[in-house]
Parts: C-alpha cells; sequence; structure tokens
C-alpha cells in the first residue's frame, strides 16, 4: 500500500465532515506536532520521519472506493464526500529536519491550511513521526554506550509490524547505528545491511567444524562465525581458529569476526580476545549481540568485556524500555476571515498539557565561540531574532530566571516543507541525515547526553509569545471561574 | 509495498547462497516458530498473524531490481542469483489458527520445504506472528480486566509505524476489542471503527457550547461530546447536558455518550454518571481514554468507576508493559536423501532455550464433560492420539509426575496453510476470528486467566518425541563433552 490516506482515526472524518457542513471547509488553520518528554528520561530527542510524512502527503487522495466504504457508514453528507475525492492538498508544512536533537514543548512540526485538511492528516503525522523519532533518540542511546564501538541494528524479527522494521532501522541509522540486518532497508535507503550466518546454518551441517569451514569458502572476504551454537568456548572458539588457520590462512585471507549470541557475553569475550591473540588473529573482531541495549552494554564495558560490534535487536527497534513516544497534534491558532490569526489554546488542569498558541518558530541559539547550544527560544513566526545585540532568556514559569546572551547566533529549526500542499523540500539521504546528527550532537554538552538526570536545556519563549499565552491562560481561566 | 520479499535479515541470504553453492538447495528442512515465555507473565498468548503470513508468502517473489541490488554486494554466485529470479515457493506450511490460545514450548507455526526457502522466510514469519500475537494477547488481558464492559482499540497515532496501527488493530479486534478508530482497519478487515471528535473540534468554535451543538446537529444519532477540553465538571458536562436537552430532545433523539480524556476519570464518572442520571439521560454511556491498560482498567473499576466503554491507546498498540514478544524459529529435521528425517536440537546452556526437534503436531485435549482444556500434547506429526485409551501426560523434565487423563477428546492443533507452495487455507473474517477466540478462551479454566502468578498449563510431549529429544540430548552432550 503506497497510499495510506485512509489510516487516520475516525473521528478525523466524522470532523471534517462537520467542519465541511458547518461552512470551516476554508477555514484556515494551524497545528502544531510537539512531545511533553523525552524517552527513557533523556536529555533530548532525535528527529525524525520526515521523509516518511512527505510520502505520506504527496499521496494524500481518497479512491472511488474509499468514498464508496464512507457513504455506507450512512453518517456524512454526499457533498463532503464529493469534497474528498476531489480535494487537492493544500496546506503549507514546516518541520524540524531529521536528525536535529529536540527538545520537549517545542513545535516540531507545524501545517497550516484548510481545518479539514490540516485536522485529518493529524493521525499519520503522529504516528509517523512518533516512531521513527522514538527509534532514532533510543539508537544514539545506544551509540552513546557503546563509546566509540560500531552498532548495528538487528531488530526485524522482533519489530511491531513490517513498516516499523523498514523504518525503524533508517531511523536507527540517522541515530548513529552503523547498520543494518534489513535488506529492504539497504535497498530502499541505502542503509548498509549486513549478516552472516543463524545457528541453522552450524546446524545443517554434520559438524560444527564443517559449517564454518563452509561458510569460509563462500565468503573468504567476510568470515564472521557465530561460535556458540554448541559451547563457546568448547566447541565455537576452537573450531573457529581452525577454520581460520586451516581454510582462510592458506587463501592468505584474515578472518571479520566471531560473534557470541548467548551466556555470559562479557566473560565470553575476554576468553575469545585472549585465544584469538594468542593464535595470531588479534585483528578478529568480536560481535556481541543478545538483547542488548545502552544499559547493559555500558555494564558490559564497565567489565571490560572485550566486544567492538554490537548487534542490537528488540531493545532498540521496540524501544522497548520506553515504547511510546507521546508527540501530540494540537490546534494553536486560527484565521479569522478579516486575515488576523486567533490563537487557540487547550488549558488543563494538569499545567505541563497546556498548550502553546499561535503560528511559530524555534530558534536555536549557539555560542559564537563553542559552537554549542545555549537555549531554544520559541518565538512568533515572523519575529527574529537579532544576533548583534544581547537577548534576553527567561523561564516561562518563573519568570523571574533570567539570562542574558551575547556573542551568539540563532539558527531557525522549523523548514517549510510543503507550500499550498506542493512539497518544496529534498529529503538528504539517510547517510547525510546521519552525519548531519552527529554533527549537531557535538553542539549539545555532555551534561545533557547522560541516561539519568541530563541537564535541563533552556527552551524559552519569546517575550511577545510569551505575553500572548499568559493573557489567553487568564482570560480562559477568568471564563472557566464565570460558569 | 505489497511485495515484502526484501524485508529479509541479510544473513538469510548469505546462508542461502551458501546453501546453494553446498549443494543443500533442494534439501528439505523443518523449521518451527515458538515462544518461551507468555508476555507480561500471563497464563497463555492468543495466536494471530497467520492471514499476513500467507499474503507474504503468496507474494514472495524476487524483482529483476532486487536481483540487480544483491549483485552489486559481489558476494552472491551468480547461479544463485538466476535461482531467485526464478524459483517459485515450494513449502509446506502449518500454523495454529489465529485466535486460538497459546502456549510456550509448542510449535505455532511448521515449514517444511528446500532449505533455501524454509530459511529464507524466517524473518518476516517472526515479524509478524511476534508482532500480530503479541497485540492479540494484550487485547485480550485488557478486554477481561474490562470485565464485560466494551472496549475500543484507539492507538493509531503512537503504533510503531503504519502496519503496526492497521495489522495490531486488527490484532486486538480478533483478541475481543470491540472495534477500533483506524479507519483503514475497518476497510480492509471489516473491523468496525468508530470516533467522534478530538478537542480541536472544541477549540474551533467560539464557546464549548456552540461546539456541543454543533456536533449534536450535524449527528443526532451518534451524539458522544468530548467533556474535558475546558473543565469536565463545571463546563464540559453541564454543556453536554444543556446540549442533550436544547438539540438533541426537539429532535426526539437520545444521546450516546460523553467522553473523558484527562483528570481523575474514576471520580469524573462517578459525578458525571449522577449528573447524567438526575438530568433524565441514564442511558447515556460515559467513555474514558487516557493512557489505559488492564491494571489501570482493573484498579478503576475496583474504586467503583462508572464508565461503560474503555477507549485503549498506546498501552495496547504498543504493548507498552511488554513489547516484545521472543517468537524464534529454529531448524528441528532434515529430510536425508533416502527420505528419513534426522531430528535436529540446538542445544544450550540455558536449558529453557534447548529446542524440541523432530516434524510435529500438537494436540490440545479437552474434558469431554467440561470443555474444558486438559494439556496440550506435542507429538511427532503422524502420532495420533487415541481418545478412546486413557492417555498418560508426563511432564518432560520431573518425569514422575504422572497423570492419566480419560474422557477427553483431542484436536490436532497444527492446520495447513500452504501445501507445496500453494495455499491451502482460507482466513476466516476477523469477526469469525474473534467469535471463535471467545468461544477457545471458555475452554481455558479461570486459574489461567489471571494477570499475575497464573495457573502453570501442561505442555508436555508424547513418549515418543520425548524419548528422541532425550536421545539426542545425551548424544550432543556427549559429543561436548569429548572436545
Amino acid at each position: 500500500m503506497d497510499n495510506y490516506t485512509m489510516l487516520t482515526d475516525f473521528y478525523e472524518i466524522t470532523m471534517a465532515n462537520g467542519f465541511f457542513n458547518e461552512g470551516y471547509k476554508d477555514t484556515v488553520v494551524y497545528f502544531d506536532m510537539f512531545f511533553r518528554t523525552v524517552p527513557d528520561g533523556g536529555g533530548f530527542a532525535i528527529m525524525a520521519g520526515v521523509e516518511e510524512v512527505i510520502d505520506y502527503l504527496k499521496n494524500l487522495e481518497f479512491t472511488k472506493e474509499d468514498i464508496d466504504f464512507l457513504q455506507k457508514k450512512n453518517m456524512f453528507s454526499e457533498d463532503f464526500l464529493d469534497y474528498l475525492l476531489t480535494f487537492k492538498f493544500s496546506c503549507d508544512v514546516w518541520a524540524i529536519p531529521e536528525g536535529t536533537p529536540i527538545f520537549p514543548g517545542e513545535p516540531i512540526l507545524t501545517v497550516r491550511g484548510p481545518a479539514i485538511q490540516a485536522q485529518f492528516i493529524e493521525t499519520m503525522i503522529l504516528l509517523t513521526v512518533n516512531f521513527q523519532t522514538l527509534i532514532a533518540t533510543k539508537a544514539n542511546r545506544i551509540v552513546r554506550a557503546a563509546d566509540g564501538r560500531a552498532v548495528m541494528e538487528f531488530g526485524a524479527r522482533r519489530a511491531q509490524g513490517a513498516y516499523a522494521a523498514v523504518f525503524g532501522a533508517r531511523a536507527a541509522f540517522i541515530g548513529g547505528v552503523g547498520g543494518t540486518s534489513n535488506v529492504l532497508t539497504d535497498r530502499e535507503f541505502s542503509v548498509p545491511a549486513l549478516g552472516t550466518m543463524a545457528h541453522s546454518w552450524v546446524q545443517m551441517f554434520d559438524t560444527e567444524y564443517e559449517a564454518f569451514c563452509a561458510y569460509a569458502r563462500n565468503y573468504p572476504d567476510d568470515t564472521t562465525l557465530l561460535i556458540d551454537t554448541y559451547n563457546v568456548l568448547k566447541s565455537g572458539l576452537p573450531n573457529a581458529i581452525k577454520t581460520f588457520d586451516e581454510v582462510l590462512k592458506p587463501m592468505g585471507k584474515r578472518p571479520k569476526g566471531v560473534r557470541i549470541d548467548s551466556g555470559d557475553i562479557t566473560y565470553l569475550s575476554k576468553k575469545c580476545r585472549r585465544a584469538l591473540d594468542e593464535a595470531g588473529y588479534p585483528d578478529c573482531k568480536i560481535v556481541a549481540s543478545n538483547s542488548l541495549d545502552e544499559y547493559i552494554i555500558r555494564d558490559m564495558l564497565v567489565q571490560g568485556a572485550k566486544i567492538d560490534l554490537f548487534g542490537v535487536g528488540e531493545r532498540l527497534i521496540t524501544s522497548k524500555s520506553n515504547p511510546v513516544m507521546g508527540g501530540v497534534y494540537k490546534l494553536v491558532a486560527i484565521e479569522k476571515e478579516d486575515g488576523t490569526i486567533e490563537p487557540k489554546i487547550k488549558i488543563s488542569e494538569n499545567v505541563s498539557k497546556i498548550t502553546t498558541p499561535c503560528f511559530k518558530q524555534v530558534y536555536r541559539l549557539f555560542d559564537r565561540d563553542t559552537n554549542k547550544a545555549i537555549a531554544d527560544v520559541i518565538t512568533l513566526h515572523d519575529e527574529e531574532i537579532d544576533a548583534d545585540k544581547p537577548y534576553e532568556l527567561f523561564d516561562p514559569v518563573y519568570t523571574w530566571k533570567r539570562k542574558q546572551v551575547d556573542n551568539f547566533y540563532a539558527r531557525p529549526l522549523l523548514e517549510r516543507i510543503f507550500e499550498n500542499g506542493k512539497c518544496v523540500y529534498k529529503s538528504p539521504s539517510a547517510g547525510e541525515l546521519k552525519t548531519y546528527c552527529k554533527a549537531q550532537l557535538d553542539t549539545l554538552w555532555d551534561e545533557l547526553k547522560r541516561f539519568e538526570n541530563p541537564h535541563k536545556y533552556y527552551v524559552d519563549l519569546s517575550q511577545d509569545l510569551w505575553q500572548i499565552k499568559n493573557d489567553l491562560l487568564r482570560s480562559v481561566t477568568y471564563a472557566d471561574k464565570d460558569i
């Protein structure tokens, strides 16, 4: 299925029909996507999913069959169904580029357009950006834990559906892993796929040694042997070394590695390292897999594990310790017939659920000397930040907490990806996004990169935006008390 | 994409090429899929995903582009790539029907066929059955917690990718939920979709009351109002009742419901119930949503929440408390050239990871009087269980634990879905599977349905199978000690 138009919550359609019948079809509205907390208690998330959002929006179109299906519900007006069949997507969309570190409370994607359309695309935008951002963020944590060692994404078999396997592997690559086991992600996005053998390969032969020899004969330039089918130290390791000696050496080839997929991998890796070194294979890498994540990898390295490459499966591709990214999509403004933009707010007893109204932009302020990110400032969309003057940051809740910034430059983060329904953005390749992400990570202080209790990054509002939000909060609260 | 042939782990292809070059292309092998632990510590899982496995296998085919892509890797022989381009899927496949309760250690899907093919399909089979079984299982837990009240699946926006949203909603329906928010799952699988309004509907109007009136005018037969945009008790509830009185009553219509999506829902539901009853709307249902799962629903009901319908989102569609189903796919036998079947075992230091060899069948034994399931017995594939004679069950580890069963009938669970590459099974509709699942659940004792510390169901081996497994274990262990 290339067309996910019907992948939407039913209420998007009941509301769309209602907007249509109530005369709001062409009312221009603004929606923001944002999230409230970073998965796993981290200091930041990594934006991902924009390319798939673009694909979705480019293919947005109802078929005759879709309309027939909706008609049978006996809930929607004929005029509305005619509109659905013939409408052309005409929204403007802005998004923070994939690979950018993002923070709670800031708009990461903004849609401006006719109420029906802007509302309708909520489900797929959330689904896409939530999942891919979750996996890019998790991947980056795991890569940080591996501390310079290679990490590969091996999770397809435990992914939550085919899309999760394909796009999750892409997101993990943007977040920093070196490649994937998933061949389709390689074909679609040039994310390098690799892999060697399963236990079943070893079982197919009469002995482990025969299985290893056969593999080495077939892939003399790429011999990584899985050594835990029977017993790593008593069988797999000695058979691997024998294969390297008797098959590869006569061909003038060096082994690539051995893989351990079970048991006490830290302990086994040290034993393997020593034996491989002694046998004359100090260049033979040790690959570890089996339910790894950032916490286990950190512990393994603290205990001196001799591992060169981590294959990470289910705990990455599902973000197992925190499998939900709670991004939301909220109405923030409505254009009145006279062209003025009326800000909209969603209040809540729960203060963290109060939205920030208005059509907005996000600026990231960087220190000119260190190139480190100082703060994000959310502004009205057409506000500009003059980097030639000192800029005063203030906490939007504890407003007496203030800090003056100078010697900085400011970069607007939201880039336009659709203009009046036309895509105006060319997605970089996954490899380019990975490189970009790595460079962006370098702009963050190490204190933000801790797994637990990271430093809290400033996400502030401009004075003008803060004023509008506060005025609106007071007026709504006042109205509420009046009831 | 209808063709997920390339969604496979790279090692499936390196092994396939190796099998081809080593002369194992036509060697017939047997693989089993099984799982080792039930998610969330439950007593059983619910099989799902068979229909999507069938679709995958029917569409299994390499394109010229796929072959070109693989050729560029410079790892695979030309003859092998030619084989891939022209091969016809020719495996036999057996699966336990969707909606059946399944237990750790038993084969839930078995593949028999040429080594290359049977190995190659591992990734998609695991991915598909793991995810859908996970969600059907979770849905069933949540439905049990709701204790007869309706449960709807509302999780698309937090699903892990588009497939997870679509097929997860189908799996949840099989597991017992009443419907979904996902329109595409309705169109594809006739799983009823429903939904009414988001907070943005309310925000689009100048007042909450106007928003409610507009909705009631548009959907007088289906008016469920979201009452927590501003304040449930001070604003949403009184405005809803006023709308019922002033818009619906004059039309002779009754309201459908009110929905609460935030705050202390248990407390608010009681207040709403009383107010609605007093206003003359005892038939108006109360819908609750907002990060619910089986534990929260159980607590809400224990505290007397007055809720008629639960909308369950992210914690169902991702199985948040346990987002990975660890099903595996293991080689269990190889047919020798003389036609004999050689059993294969994968041993492990970790006893729970030892596989059960041979081409097998699973029988479920039911008591003739109560129709309750007594035990599952894994047998050799062509063994039959004679229900006219007493049958002796024994624990495969503590073999002195024995129990004689009589007055029973036995049902083989693995049904053939492919014969020599041709699909020979017609998937029931999602609705039929839901009905079947419910009936199967009735065959399980309540002690198995606890959320924590459920009774352990017997999954035993036949005497013949046990003997083969033990002989094999001894021979392998002996060989291992010999090294």
